[in-house]
């Protein structure tokens, strides 16, 4: 077993935009103290059993989160470079995330009740069955790099898993570890006030202690929300587990946009100049920011690049998370523009010191019909580039979309005929539905609305589960079923009973009621 | 890559009352034919986009099933020994199944329909979001030994997955191949009686055969019931691929019961010969068999164990499902038997040449206490014998409790003041359900339903995942959700449309309406 580090290992707060270190925040776990975080968080999950107390403590947190929010935005900008607006309007996101859950918690669909009553007319006898589901336990979070509230220590993971009524322990990302401890003091005042034992919410540092965290026995599920490769390596470890745990990561997506020849016929310049907002959103540094976008050759087409041409030349240069991402952006950006038959209408690379400048590639489609070099075009490059890809026909640009992996969405720019049902649209539609966990039409893949129906999730490797990790129905995956036999009514939790004392929306003897 | 025997290995059916081949009734599949039946079924998946063809293909099978159930049920006893009546009784079960996930299907509850209209007024504007939850592709499914109808070639993990729109490969259990065969038959002719090409459902023999099912590339999800060491050999192969796939597995279950000194004092013989009913069942092959029962020390648990003694020696030796399970079984006897302070009032044994006889095993609670030698009692023994526990205290029973690894169920047995919520009642049934997936109270765990409320799974091993294999909700394994983002009413498929034309329970604006 490792130990941790010998000698106890500084963590930096960093600032992106010179490179320098701005101050030691904290240090890495040790073994002990990843374990500790654990066994704290367990001992205490019983204080989350009470559906009324979780939904005030994240009604609370939310609020706690809105009161320290200039200090927390300051901290966020200086870690991240994301800038004021966007991460102001980010923890708001991010507030409204956890009065949502706190609602959903209020509501109980959630628990999936289910009752029947027994028949000992049938053969043999049914007897009485209840279910509903259960908290697995603690839960273990992996913070994102590039949404330091929405999808870190109080992200949507988080969120739903204290929903949920799991205990929740943060590994907290080295691009923002600053943040992170002020907001995981927020998250435990929050609990506190409520009476529940702030051990609710952990928080770790440190490479290993994250390693560490999945392989804890205690730890019953985790959220994930990064690199393939870090994904796949701790999605390897839950399974490799004595006991295997759900491991719920959302790790890389291409985010493949089409744009069909009429589309492109109709408003080439509309849709350029969108993709460029699109892909250049935030430095590119969205999950969902479009990667591959399948464009016809011919005029329509040479107008929609020339749009986009002009809104990424516009662009100004932007600084990246951390000088780690900037070199790995570079590097890909090298190996993708040496490519035969590859040309970089506006080249992306280093615009200064420590920022980099928008860009985009153009490949014929064919090159990537079948396999070969030109793979490289159909992964993930973090960062402000797309690859817009020159399609000849239809079968070309569906042989294109037969050879991509899983994705987060799946976007196609229709004309307006086409959207009312003739010509492609329809088998467009279709053909994007397997590929992806979202699919747009006529719209821009970047943001992620936080909405009942909203499903943040598709094919490996954009997530390693089925479940979604934005919306409501990211509870669901921090929950088990308990079904009740014959158990008497005196003995049976709240929830279960006949007279459904707290009003919970359920199937009673197979009819749904609300 | 393995490429299937070089010469075809022949599949026997074998009758375990004689341990003699009966007759070949396939050979063991190469890679070149697991890989075209995977093909064939992906090929076909669109057949099931209709619900209506798939409610009427489950019912048609339901119907083809029973119309050949004399042949079926001879081929079955003739191949598990399992006798007629049972084997009549669990066909019926299999046709209910099968019917039950066609109201399923008719239904749509299981699409999970949620609809968001957009809010222009929103910061920022939310778009038009509307989910519902689409097929896997291709399952793979692992009959069991113990159930030649319920839980194998159109048992629940074939019926839901059909249900859910997903064709399916099945890989025979070879105890009864023979059977497997003449099931596949039925499926498949049902299959084309509906216009829905027959490689829908596909079957392969042998274990290399399994084995490269799990890994073929496009094998979308897997469901399994058996062994442990199986299951988990596949869960990990799973987990291993490239591209990941949910493996749902129900692997081993010690299903524990707990009986309280009140109860005991009220009714000790009743409670022993129901055990001994429940132990002995189909000879100890079920997967809910009570393996380890905690029975207070002192007079009234002395009368449970007269009353177990006198069921268990009342029984009849029983022809197990082959001949390995036998050595095992009797293997497991010898290495429980010699271990200190466990004693046999009614030794299990060899009954005959082809046959066993049940019995049980007496240890004081305290033995397993803490990890030791006497740990194999913690552990499944497949066959006619259970492990009595006698316990000082409750904080000895609960000392065991604590120590037992995840299970399908757990029972308690009250008293009737217990049952009514006085004493140790509530306590315990909170004390049972963080173990199992489905909590008994006053009953027995073999015999699993088939109900809405149904809960046929628990933590690890019990299975593999957080879902059912028995009852409606089992559908939800095979599917994943997808949302569309702004598409216009004409490219929607019709569950998705505001006017609810298929009448649809769903989430309509954050409201539930059915």
């Amino acid at each position: 077993m490792w130990k941790g580090p010998a000698v106890a290992a500084p963590v930096w707060s960093v600032d992106p935009r010179t490179g320098k270190q701005r101050e030691q925040v904290a240090v890495e776990a040790t073994a002990q103290e990843v374990d500790a975080a654990v066994r704290a968080a367990h001992e205490v999950r019983g204080s989350l059993a009470d559906r009324a107390v979780r939904a005030a403590f994240l009604r609370g947190a939310a609020d706690a989160l809105e009161a320290a929010r200039d200090g927390l935005v300051e901290t966020a900008d200086a870690e991240t470079a994301l800038g004021p607006v966007r991460l102001t309007g980010e923890l708001a996101r991010t507030c409204y995330q956890l009065r949502a859950f706190a609602d959903i918690v209020d509501e109980g669909a959630f628990l999936g009740v289910v009752i029947d009553h027994p028949d000992d007319t049938a053969t043999p006898p049914v007897p009485d069955l209840r279910r509903y589901k259960v908290p697995l336990g603690v839960v273990a979070v992996y913070s994102a790099s590039n949404f330091p509230f929405a999808f870190s220590v109080a992200g949507g993971d988080t969120a739903s898993a204290l929903a949920a009524g799991c205990p929740v322990v943060v590994k907290a990302h080295p691009d923002h570890p600053g943040l992170s401890e002020l907001v995981v003091k927020v998250l435990r005042r929050a609990a506190r006030e409520q009476g529940v034992p702030d051990a609710v919410v952990g928080l770790v540092h440190g490479f290993e202690a994250g390693l560490e965290l999945i392989r804890h026995p205690l730890v019953a599920a985790a959220g994930f929300t990064g690199s393939v490769k870090g994904g796949r390596a701790l999605f390897d470890a839950a399974a490799a587990r004595p006991v295997p745990i759900p491991f719920h990561g959302e790790l890389g997506s291409l985010n493949p946009v089409v744009v069909t020849e009429a589309a492109a016929a109709e408003r080439a310049e509309a849709i350029g100049a969108g993709l460029a907002g699109s892909m250049t959103l935030g430095v590119g540094q969205f999950c969902v920011k479009p990667g591959l976008v399948l464009v016809p050759s011919g005029a329509a087409g040479d107008g929609l690049v020339k749009s986009l041409t002009d809104g990424v030349s516009d662009t100004d240069a932007g600084v990246l998370l951390d000088h780690r991402m900037r070199d790995n952006f570079l590097a890909g950006i090298a190996e993708r523009t040496q490519l035969p038959d590859v040309e970089s209408p506006v080249t992306p690379g280093a615009g200064g010191e420590h920022t980099v400048s928008a860009g985009f590639l153009t490949v014929p489609a064919g090159k990537l019909a079948g396999e070969g070099e030109h793979d490289v075009l159909l992964e993930e490059c973090f960062g402000p580039v797309t690859v817009v890809a020159r399609y000849d026909d239809d079968a070309e640009a569906r042989a294109v979309l037969s050879r991509l992996p899983g994705n987060l969405t799946a976007t196609v720019h229709l004309s307006t005929e086409e959207a009312e049902g003739r010509g492609r649209g329809p088998e467009l539609l279709a053909e994007l539905t397997p590929l992806a966990g979202r699919v747009l039409v006529n719209g821009w893949p970047t943001g992620v609305a936080v909405a009942p129906a909203q499903h943040h999730g598709g094919p490996y490797p954009a997530t390693t589960s089925t479940s979604t990790s934005v919306g409501g129905t990211a509870i669901e995956r921090w929950l088990r079923p308990v079904a009740y036999q014959n158990a008497p009514e005196a003995l049976l939790p709240p929830e279960l009973r006949d007279d459904n004392p707290l009003g919970l929306p359920r199937r009673f003897n197979g009819r749904l009621e609300h």
